[in-house]
């Protein structure tokens, strides 16, 4: 199978002039397929802000009324997906913003109701890969802003990491997947006060023994649950690397 | 040539959930490859507003600058496309969401400072007609925000009647081409006080006629004479109606 490589950067990173640009360019330059996913959730707060629309967030996520749900409608599927993809036509990378409703590529339901109402928030329930992966070998480059619907005529916001890694999931019948999420840091670190202490390599048998070891923690377990949960799907690997790093060989690979 | 149909419809329809639940839902009884273009420009006013953007229009366009450039990114290819593109979606239409900068569709150059200095808009340069007409083929329907790019890597803002003129221009290679602009009335009148006196047909002979006596005037004249412009450039038929008659073989015919 032919390889594909799917980025997942941050807010950050896409939300300021200097360090978009450098991004775009270092994407640019990756050879072969590949899919760009963005947050977008600095600048929805800032915008939601400016409208009078208070962020309130819980265990991390946002919880999305009617007013919020415009709000990331407008910010991630307009303001940030489409800079994007005007910045990489001007590299020559023929890009394609993209959030969930379009060719109903990603279909969510909305989230239950259980301890938290997250309101307008989608769980993915069916990627259409064919259409994504048939979009891919004509050359197009998806950008896909972390927005879906669920084919009832309603968007739902859902997480970046969530659309790359269901993306890259179901990607994997059609493409050798690598997975790449950018994150602060170059990589896992093993000691964290020493950002080069980047461990290259996490299998399971040494996730767990870096986690009874009580090297990896936090935050950490469960996005190296998540990476594994994609290899158990078909995904090739996943890579954990810094946004200014995605087109060299860095990073710390699981598999 | 296969028939295909345009469908120009202005802000005020599709930014109020039920005249928008109902145009989409006209919209989908269409037979036939399809396109849909929107404005948007309440809601960009309107928004603008809440965020301490003063909105300036000359001549019935809208000055952009970089803080209007923002608000009409979100708003045109975020807000209002989206929705409409879930709202197809639940209609069992293939949608996909477009501005001029994906698949670098539309290219524009940004308007030379003359008597006015309009920013960030952009005049169509190079419509990427095969891409649109490859994708129509494999039924997909796409919705077209007044958005351009100049390849350069910034967005531009453009007029969505010049939107659907140029795309429908371009397309004419492809396609029988039958260009719908929606419009507050039934059509062209004969007498502006009674909004049944529709001309069903007019040519350029009767439209000068028209105009010489008197009965044709203000606005519509520009409009007659971009809908001339594109029957020109081989466009079918171009039909200027009522949003809630796309459906319905009514309206003024110009041919």
């Amino acid at each position: 199978m032919e390889k594909l490589t799917l980025i997942k950067v941050g807010g950050k990173i896409v939300e300021e002039p200097d360090t978009l640009q450098q991004l775009l360019r270092d994407f640019s330059s990756i050879d072969g397929y590949k899919v760009l996913v963005h947050g977008g959730g600095r600048s929805a707060t800032k915008i939601a802000s400016q409208l009078g629309i208070e962020s309130q967030m819980v265990n991390g996520r946002r919880i999305t009324d009617a007013e919020m749900l415009k709000v990331v409608t407008m910010v991630y599927g307009g303001l940030v997906n489409k800079n994007i993809v005007a910045g990489l036509q001007a590299l020559q990378v023929n890009a394609l913003g993209l959030t969930g409703a379009d060719m109903n590529i990603m279909r969510s339901y909305k989230r239950p109701v259980k301890d938290v109402d997250y309101g307008f928030v989608g769980d993915v329930k069916e990627v259409n890969a064919d259409v994504l992966a048939s979009l891919i070998k004509q050359g197009i480059v998806p950008v896909l802003a972390p927005l879906t619907h669920d084919k009832q005529g309603h968007m739902l916001n859902t997480n970046a990491d969530t659309i790359a890694g269901e993306a890259a999931k179901a990607l994997a019948k059609y493409f050798d997947v690598t997975l790449m999420f950018c994150f602060e840091k170059k990589g896992v670190l093993l000691n964290e006060q020493d950002d080069e202490s980047v461990i290259p390599e996490i299998d399971r048998v040494s996730f767990q023994k870096y986690v009874d070891e009580g090297i990896i923690q936090g935050g950490m377990i469960p996005k190296l649950e998540n990476a594994f949960q994609a290899i158990d799907a078909g995904v090739k690997q996943v890579i954990i690397t810094q946004a200014s790093e995605i087109h060299k060989n860095t990073g710390t690979r699981v598999h």
